[in-house]
C-alpha cells in the first residue's frame, strides 16, 4: 500500500509553534484550546494577524519545528509495511524547502530521499491512502483519506478522521 | 491533459554546465559531441571523476543553469493548453531545492508553485505524460512517456523519443 502523508501539523507541529512565537513575541497566553476551530492567525487582533502569517517566511520556523506526538514510532512501523511517502505542499514558502529536508534527516531518517515530496497541488498523487489536515487535498484525491485532526479542522466534516498517531497506527498497521 | 515535466537535461542544461565548470577548473576541451552516449562524469580521468560528480553539490550550481533551447516558450503554449507540472528529482540534493524554485520563478515563472513538485522516484505522479530523460524514470510511470534526448541516453532504445522541444511541441500541442 502506498501511503502518502503531509508535513505540517500531521507530523510537524505548526500550530504549536505559531501560538509559542506569538506569545513570546506579545507577552500573550494564547493557548491550543482556545483556538480549536480557527485557523490561528484568526484568533489574534487584526493589527497582528499578518505578523502570524508571515511566521512561515521566516528563516528557521519550519527546521525547528517539534515532531507531533508518537508520529516518529507509528511512522517507523507503517514504513516497514507499506510504501510511506512524506508529501508536503512546501513549493509555497521556498524558503522552508531545504529546512524540511533537514528536519525530516533530523526526525524521519528511516524515509529516504526518493520518499519525500515537496509540491503543490495533492491530487497528482498516485497511491492508496493520503494523511491530511486539510479537507482541500483530501477532497481531490483518488484513495482513500484520513483527516488529521488539527485545531483548524475540528469542525470539519464528511470526512475518515484520525484524531492522533494511535489511531493512525489502528487504521493502517 | 496532465504532463509532468523532469528539469535537469530537459528544461535546464546541467550536462551543460558540468563541461563548463569542468572545462575551467582543469583547463580542458571538453565537449558535448565526445560526451555522446554517456554520463559526462566517465568522460574524465579517474582522479577527476569524484570532483564532477560533486559539482551538483556545490550552491549556486543549480541556480545558474542555463535554458534548454526552445523550453520556455514551448512550455508556455503547452501550459495554456494542458496541466503543465515540472517535477524534478531534487531531493537527492538538499543544496538544489531553493535554487531549483527561484531558477523556476525566474526562467518559468507562468507555472505556479501550486504545479511544482521536488521528489525522488517518479511513479508516485498521476497523470498522462511524463517527459524525462531518464528511463528509469520513464519505465515505472503509468500514462505516455518521452525520452528527452541527452547525451548520456542517446544509446537508449524502447521508448518515444522528443529529440528537442520542438518535437515535444509537434507530440503534445
Amino acid at each position: 500500500m502506498v501511503i502518502f502523508v503531509d508535513m505540517d501539523e500531521v507530523i510537524a507541529d505548526t500550530y504549536g509553534a505559531h501560538i509559542e512565537i506569538y506569545n513570546k513575541q506579545f507577552s500573550e497566553n494564547l493557548t491550543l484550546e482556545l483556538c480549536n476551530g480557527n485557523e490561528v492567525w484568526r484568533m489574534v487582533p487584526p493589527e497582528r494577524q499578518q505578523s502570524v502569517r508571515d511566521h512561515a517566511r521566516n528563516r528557521g520556523f519550519f527546521r525547528n519545528l517539534k515532531p507531533i506526538k508518537n508520529a516518529q514510532v507509528v511512522l517507523r512501523k507503517l514504513n516497514e509495511k507499506h510504501e510511506v511517502y512524506i508529501a508536503s505542499a512546501a513549493m509555497q514558502f521556498p524558503n522552508s524547502l531545504e529546512e524540511k529536508s533537514d528536519w525530516l534527516d533530523e526526525h524521519l531518517s528511516f524515509i529516504p530521499w526518493q520518499n519525500r515530496i515537496l509540491c503543490g497541488h495533492k491530487h497528482i498523487l498516485l497511491g492508496d491512502v493520503l494523511i491530511d489536515d486539510r479537507s482541500y487535498n483530501l477532497e481531490k484525491f483518488d484513495g482513500r483519506t484520513l483527516l488529521f485532526t488539527s485545531p483548524h479542522n475540528i469542525r470539519t466534516t464528511g470526512f475518515e478522521r484520525a484524531n492522533n498517531w494511535l489511531e493512525v497506527a489502528d487504521k493502517l498497521l
